[in-house]
């Protein structure tokens, strides 16, 4: 399988973890949404991320998530989140993933960092744990680590480390942080690919600033696609149009740990996945909460056919 | 001027503090303004919130700011933002404002505090600071403070005080916490008014929850107003037509400190403030997030034309 | 090998995790580290802590830790420390060690944790996950963790789950939270270990509000038995002059990160483990540090000799 | 009065706030506690802390507490406090207290701040908003702030600002950063007064460091004074053993929150103020409490008799 470069763009999916409805690990799923993704035109997936239901795999039900997903997407990127609050286990899972063939590894520093030189010596340490051959995606997601990295920090640790190719940019707001990166190239430093993530509620803008594609997990992945294609081709009002009919629902969905669930049962409706259940704990979306989301799918698909 | 009190309903728009381009406080700016809420249907305001730049203003100019906006709104009711972190700057602020007119004090908790208890305890030394006699908003914004309310812990809160007569509801997610109160209230426990921050951006669904109104800043009152009377009037429906229109702006306007310089920006292009000017320290929109913001006000402007 | 009860009481050691000085482990340094904590006098030994580098260990490595330090305890219980960002690791880890013989878990609460519903909760789901036969020893540590659990959360908890049978108290100021505990078992509740962390800084003070012991991983360790015997005997003055005479060091040792550079620096020169390397990332202890602490020795040798 | 400077040096003793048990402020007391202060030894004063009462103080009641300590220190220094939330409030309270006879002002960084070039930035707008006049001590407290300032950051600040005269430390751990500072101006850096805090905790092996001296509220300020004043005259073993006398109490004071009774209850028995009362909020010390503070006295006035 090709490995994420500092040219790779478009939409990776962040991919969901399939159980059952008695939290045992649902492995058809797996083959049906990797499919369902694909067939969207993801150009790649993400898997165990942390904002999702990684924690809640064994090390070998992880291990078996990574090898089936990859095997299923052929020749398609697999990209694979490895935080964790040590550098040996970050070291271990990345050997263990890049031997199954993924295209790169995914890192956001831990919480406990603070000052600059804290944070461009921690992805030293992990460069020098997993190794300057492995494709590295810095996750910047400051509203969930806490940690704030300026475009300045940042410049220096892609300064530093060649393999570090890919910044997972959910910085929030961060639209100007996507500039001053694209800025600093201008002038000289080499590219990084720039995948966007909260959701995708900023993505018309991000595409503006530069930004290379999506990397999140929306349950309708198409719109990632058609506003990235969209914005490629030169036709932002287009791109606009089409991310305006779904971006009540992707509200709705960007809403910390109830948004799993939301996007879980629309996986689900759409036949992606054979249950929107969590594995525990993990909350299931109520009465209220489900006519909602009906709600705003009936009034998405409504919009959508107008568009067409 | 009345007082606010636990069946206050409505918009009460967050309003913004106008500066001349030089820094310097623009008091002609403030009539204009308050006219221009309440031309757009505010039922009431609530200025020196800790979002804004009320912490930019000195005392004299605070009460100054306090005593204008009062008397510019007649007989509409003023709510004022007295957080801080020791009470007795909380009791001398609320002195000063309830002499002045004010409808009642809005208060977050100092993001110290942890447990229940020490959340409980803050707001009994609150209502003993202020005096039973002032109605009290609870602001309850996680994102911001970093304290965390469960819907327990505001009910206890709430049948401890009868003065705390609404919540400030920005909690995220927290359509749930909205559906708790008011099915304890269904069972018995006295009537809170629950007004919804969060710039807006999920007041369709609230409302549906339970919710009283709106209590935020987006620029276009109007949306908020149309949007809770719509509800009330059962229309959800059209009321999320109203708001999807607005949606790409909220969504804008949203974001953690930029969204003031959108707000200022977008008051001072409808004419309700002279300059967008923020007092130092404070970013002016770039190039890029003025034709961001003009797209977006652009595609709003026909989107609502359609719904006419 | 024993599980530890609701009645162990004693000094458990927190280990170190010894290394060569190219950082592979050190295995024959385990063994006589294991001995020397055992010739002190420890009545058991605690391993895995989260602010040790247990994090720095592969999960084989962290297996063959476990496996070497209870085999060489013999009877001696050793409790493992478990926390983890998921369960499911949680789960994993602790039926591994206690397959090897472990006497008990160890588990703190993660970050994100706030209000006490949400602590409930999760050792709900901890106790759900490890099984109600694994005696689980709940770290209070709102320094490292930035959770805040009350005595009456506490409480609440220990009512919960009889299986969690002890509290490692590392609480500051905590000395209440002693006196709490102990005043709900006179009356009534039923009874919970408490073996006490910090370094030991307040030992005298803890052992005169009925702590049980300590669990902490001062280098001498014959201070805190030495403490804990005394108070035992009633000569809570003679304990205290034993604990003044080390109480420099304890201070000097407390450092956060520091600290393990100065434990295992001691350690080294008391011939406990042969190295004082950290695996990397870690700091060295530099000449000033050392020029201190050799002086902290020192004195504190010159001391205990007036003691005897 | 003259004003603080890069040069100055000594102990400066964080004041308390002396109520009558009723709460009302204590004037008279005031008076007696400067007295004792200055007869102790100190060489100056700060007051307004953000640990201690200032919070509870209105506004008039803080200007009055100024302009009485001043008074009553004659022709000695008094440092004021003037951390808020707003660089307004900064400003103002500045103007008021130097108009008073401040000898500089004390600003700590608000807790939001995160990467270097905020904290940076925060401190620019500081000296801004005060004037370049105006003499000030960075307060570098993350235990309470939550900010953390490495040594080049601190480094930075100084360069850009040369009335920022003094630095407050208090890191944990902070000894290398002293020495950070001492070697960067013998390598041609301008001097930075450091006055060390934690209080006291550890003063020796700072003053071996470089440290210009204490600024902490420990309720035996000759502690402070001996252990500068024989480090000064090159007898750090001399002021070990002065340190380690007192050291069990210094430790007892030193716990969160709960140290300003131990401080108060000190002070009162000392005869420095009149009353041990905290205003509301804020808790007394109980038995327990008070015996254990009973046993440190007696064990720390039997050590000092063996001294002399």
């Amino acid at each position: 399988m090709a490995l994420i470069t500092t040219e790779t763009k478009g939409v990776f999916v962040i991919a969901a973890t399939p159980f059952e409805d008695d939290g045992a690990l649902d492995r058809e799923s797996i083959d049906r949404m990797v499919d369902f993704y694909y067939d969207k035109g993801a150009d790649g997936l993400t898997i165990l991320g942390m904002m999702g239901e990684a924690p809640k795999l064994t090390q070998a039900e992880a291990i078996e998530v990574t090898k089936r997903t990859i095997q299923r997407s052929g020749d398609k990127p697999v990209v694979v989140g490895v935080s964790a609050p040590g550098l040996a286990a970050i070291g271990e899972l990345t050997k263990a993933v890049m031997d199954l063939g993924a295209a790169g590894v995914m890192v956001a520093p831990p919480s406990s960092l603070r000052t600059d030189d804290q944070i461009i010596t921690y992805y030293r340490n992990v460069v020098d744990t997993v190794g300057t051959e492995v494709p590295v995606v810095l996750q910047d997601f400051p509203l969930s680590t806490g940690v704030q990295i300026s475009s300045k920090t940042l410049g220096t640790i892609f300064e530093n480390h060649a393999s570090i190719v890919m910044l997972k940019h959910e910085d929030w707001p961060g639209l100007q942080k996507i500039a001053d990166l694209r800025d600093a190239e201008a002038k000289g430093r080499r590219r990084t690919s720039i995948l966007c993530g909260n959701a995708g509620v900023f993505l018309p803008e991000e595409m503006q600033r530069g930004a290379d594609g999506a990397m999140t997990g929306f349950a309708y992945p198409e719109m990632m696609v058609d506003v990235v294609r969209l914005s490629n081709e030169g036709q932002p009002d287009v791109a606009r149009d089409v991310f305006d009919a779904y971006l009540p629902l992707v509200r709705y969905e960007q809403q910390p740990g109830l948004g799993l669930a939301v996007r879980k049962y629309v996986l689900a409706k759409r036949g992606a996945i054979k249950s929107a259940a969590q594995r525990r704990p993990g909350a299931a979306l109520n009465a209220a909460a489900i006519a909602d989301v009906e709600t705003l799918i009936e009034r998405q698909t409504r919009k959508l056919e107008l568009l067409n």
